[in-house]
Formats: structure tokens, sequence, C-alpha cells
């Protein structure tokens, strides 16, 4: 079995891979820790060594064996992984003729890929570095096999919101106050739980989603209706309403208002039909509660 | 203010450093989700970058400056952080004539070191790799300035059980089983809550300590006391039943039985008195309950 088909067959859809690149950037930022959620928050040494993480956490997810010469063998073949954000890997000597399996991650971007190819002399240029590491020249970079490109990454949404909502949200002095800014400002955007953590900056961050005071109570008055993806139930009524569907691990926060006839874009709630409200709407009713929440 | 005063006045006594080791050989064995606890489990990826996590850890904990050239940069002078299990540090030519921060550390033997020296021509060998990496020479590591040397390191006592202990403890089904035959067989011993995390390999590992169900209940009936260094009374009472005192985030845990007078090494708990029991000593009561367990 070639390389490339065992990813296709251990990770299909890439949803284990993405993961792991999510997973690394999260890592990095620390940020329930340290509210940190950009690139340029980090330190100099984990900014160096994104790589590293990435390496170590793809054979922690996969379980790849070790490699004897490169870092991993994979379906009998040894492989170096290697990261850049520009797909400029760097390859070192002791590589040449080895598969590299390289990886390029965007969190502004929310993407990532993963490409295969092998470090023939004929693919790369020749080391010009004290360390003599070369990187792929044309011929190589077209011939890289793409297993994944600018795939989906579950999105950083305080890199999407615009800057200043971002500073208002974290400027709160509570982090009950950040996370209730937090789902007013990002409605119709999936939420993960990382987001939810590092605005809050505590241990029991989930607590401030609950009814039982965090933002959903806090929230409801004015109409918003914060829905889990952990239930079914909670991403068919996003789906129903026509807004984001949160996958597990994440919230969509949505405005609504109740309607009289059942029409396209309304929901059943405990008996009453209920709409997603456009910005201009007025909320005219506190939002419902969905059972279990 | 030299480099050497920066750290006598952010650590006097090491403890934070300790704890930046300890931390990064417990985020390697990742016990709680993989029950790994010994550096021959881990993946090479994991092993070749301890140093790194290292690197990033230390940064994260003193918050240094990132360096212009160097790693970092404290008390205003340009370092280079390095790490290896045998202080061979390996220095890169754009190290020389700049400050290296070396580590050391053994899980093993339960130690750590952390020296500075300058890397200057004088002080180092040619670097004879590919990468023109140079050790210390004889001169260079006799000026190391060692800020601490072979200082102790909060134990693994899975390292330290004997193997087919260790493997007795692990072979067990459940979670619950593996924590109570780890309290069993290592009394008299601090145990870190990650090795509970490690053995019970469960999301709520502290669940399976508590006398709600947990070893505490478990082995009360044999006489085993568990005492948590969390509480200053039970570390008290840890200290006059003359065994080892758990540090915050530990446990020791004791077998005890009753006496009738007060005595060297006997501790009054409810108004009953109690004694640690000798191995050869057979457990004629169940261990008592102590207040907010």
């Amino acid at each position: 079995m070639s390389v490339i088909n065992w990813f296709r067959h251990a990770d299909p859809d890439g949803a284990r891979l993405a993961s792991v690149f999510r997973a690394t950037f999260d890592q990095l930022y620390d940020g329930q820790r340290t509210g940190r959620y950009r690139w340029d928050q980090l330190y100099k040494t984990e900014k160096t060594h994104f790589g590293t993480l990435i390496e170590i956490n793809l054979q922690r997810e996969f379980g790849f064996e070790d490699g004897l010469l490169m870092d991993y063998k994979i379906a009998g073949e040894e492989v170096d992984c290697k990261y850049s954000a520009t797909a400029q890997w760097m390859l070192p000597p002791e590589s040449i003729n080895h598969l590299i399996l390289g990886s390029v991650a965007n969190d502004a971007k929310s993407t990532w890929s993963l490409g295969i190819v092998r470090a023939t002399p004929e693919n790369r240029n020749a080391g010009m570095n004290r360390d003599q590491k070369g990187s792929l020249n044309a011929l190589g970079k077209s011939r890289i096999r793409w297993l994944f490109k600018d795939s989906p990454l579950r999105p950083n949404i305080l890199l999407q919101l615009p800057v200043n909502i971002v500073e208002g949200i974290l400027s709160q002095r509570s982090g009950q106050a950040r996370v209730n800014a937090l789902f007013r400002n990002a409605t119709n955007m999936r939420i993960t739980r990382n987001i939810v953590a590092t605005v809050a900056q505590q241990e029991d961050y989930m607590k401030r989603v609950r009814n039982n005071g965090g933002a959903r109570s806090a929230l409801r008055e004015e109409g918003y209706l914060i829905l889990s993806g952990d239930y079914a139930a909670q991403r068919r009524v996003a789906g129903d309403l026509g807004c984001v569907v949160p996958d597990v691990g994440e919230f969509v926060c949505v405005r609504v208002g109740p309607v009289d006839l059942a029409k396209e874009g309304s929901v059943d709630i405990n008996g009453q039909l209920w709409r997603a409200l456009a910005p201009s709407d007025i909320a005219t009713s506190a939002a419902p509660v969905i059972d279990g929440q």
C-alpha cells in the first residue's frame, strides 16, 4: 500500500488531520491560560517550533511507527515530516530520496494542506545554507501529490471578527462579561469550546455558557438563542432556522423572534414557532429555553 | 543585573524551574490519555524534541523577552537555551560569544540542573558536524556556573517502584482497580496527581481517590490512610505519623493502626490515637476518616 493510500484509508475526509492542525494552533496559543489567539502573540520559541509540534501531534494521532532514518515509517516507507507556512519545506541532505510529508496551515485563512513528494536530487535545490537544507525546485513542487489542499480548518473566529469588536469583547473585566459579549457579537458563527475558554480565561469556562447564570440566561431577554453542536436536536434547530450549524464541541448563537404561521425558516420549539431575526429586526420576546439546556 | 542574579531573584529556591522540568516530562508522557510514564515509551518525534518543549515552557513560565539573535533576552543579555540529557549541549556557530542557558534533567534519578556559560571560541570545541555545532570543551565545562545542580525533581514513582509491581498495578482491568493497587503498593511515597491520572487513564481521575467510592473507601478496611498534601491538617498528620509528607498536588498513603497511649509517632484523629504500621504488622482496624476527605 502506498503512503497516499494509507492516509486515504486512515482519514478519508481529512477530519483527523484537520483536528491535529486546529489542536496544534490551540495548544500553542494556550488560550484558556493566556487569552492569546493570534500568531503574533506567541513567544519566539513557540513560533519557531510550530512544525515540531505538528510532527509530534501527527505521530500521536496516527500512531506512526518510528522511522529508522526519518521521522516515521508509514506503509513500510521512511517518511520525513516537514511544516512550512508557505510550503517552502527545507529538506535536510539526509532526507534525499526519502518521502516528505509536507504540511501547510493558515489559521487566519482557516485552511490546511498536506502533500507527499520524494526528495530526489532532481526535485530539490542544492542546499546553500550552512546546514545544507534545500527546498523543492519547480519540478519538485509540480510533483507534490496533495492529499488535501486548502482544506477547511475549524475556524478561529477571533481572527475573523473585526479587530475593534474583538478588542471590545476582551476588554470586559469579568470572564462572564467577555463571554456574553462574544455571543452577542459573533452570531451565526461557529464558536468552538476553545474560543470560549480563551475569552473566559478560567477553569470551568463552560459554566459561562449555561442557562443557569451563564450567557444563555444573560442574553435570553435580548432574543439570543445559543445552540450546542453536541446535541442533534439543537443542530436541527440551527439547520431549520437557516443558520450556520454547530459541529460537536461548538456553539452557534442566533437572535430569534416568535412567528404565528409556519413558513420557510420557522421552527417549532415547545409548541411556539420561531424564526431567525434579521439584524434590523427588534427582538420582541425572550428566546426560548430548549429542553436539556 | 546579571542573568544569574535574575534567576536568583525570580526563583530563589528553584521551585519554578523544577515545576517546568516535571511538567515537560509529564506533557510528553501524556499519561492520562496514554498511560505512558517512561522515556522509552515515547515516539521518536517526542524524544527528539524534549529540549524544544523545555525551551518553550521556560519562556512561558518566566515570560522571558524574545531575543533578537538568540532564544531569549534576560537581564538585557541575549541567551540561547540548550538541553541535553548529559550536559553535552550542542552550540550552533551563531551562539558564539553569547550566553548559554544549559539544562539537564533525569526523570529516573529525579534530578535537574541548570547552568550558565558563555559560548566563547575558547570554551567550545570546533564544530565538526555538517551543522558546525560544537560542544563545550574541558575549559568551557569548568566554567559552567551552576544555578542548580542535581536539584530534586518531583518524583515519578512509577520509575521508582519495582518493574513487576508497576506491571501488576497497570495490568488491572478497571481504572479504579489500578488506582487501588497503586495506593496499596506505593505506601509512604509522594504520589502526584499526574501519576493518579496516568494510572487511572480517565477524565475525572480524582474521583478514583475519594472516600465516596474511590480508593480511600476501598482501602480503608485494610488500614490504609490516604493523605492529601492540599490540606495543612493532612500534611500535619503525615508529619506526626513520621512518614513522608505530601506536597500540594500529591498524596501519601500510609497503613495505620490504633494505639492506646500517646507516644512518639502517634497522632490523635477525631479522639482516637493512631500510629503507622510496620510492614509486618497486621491491620486490626479500618483507617479513620479525616474531616473534609
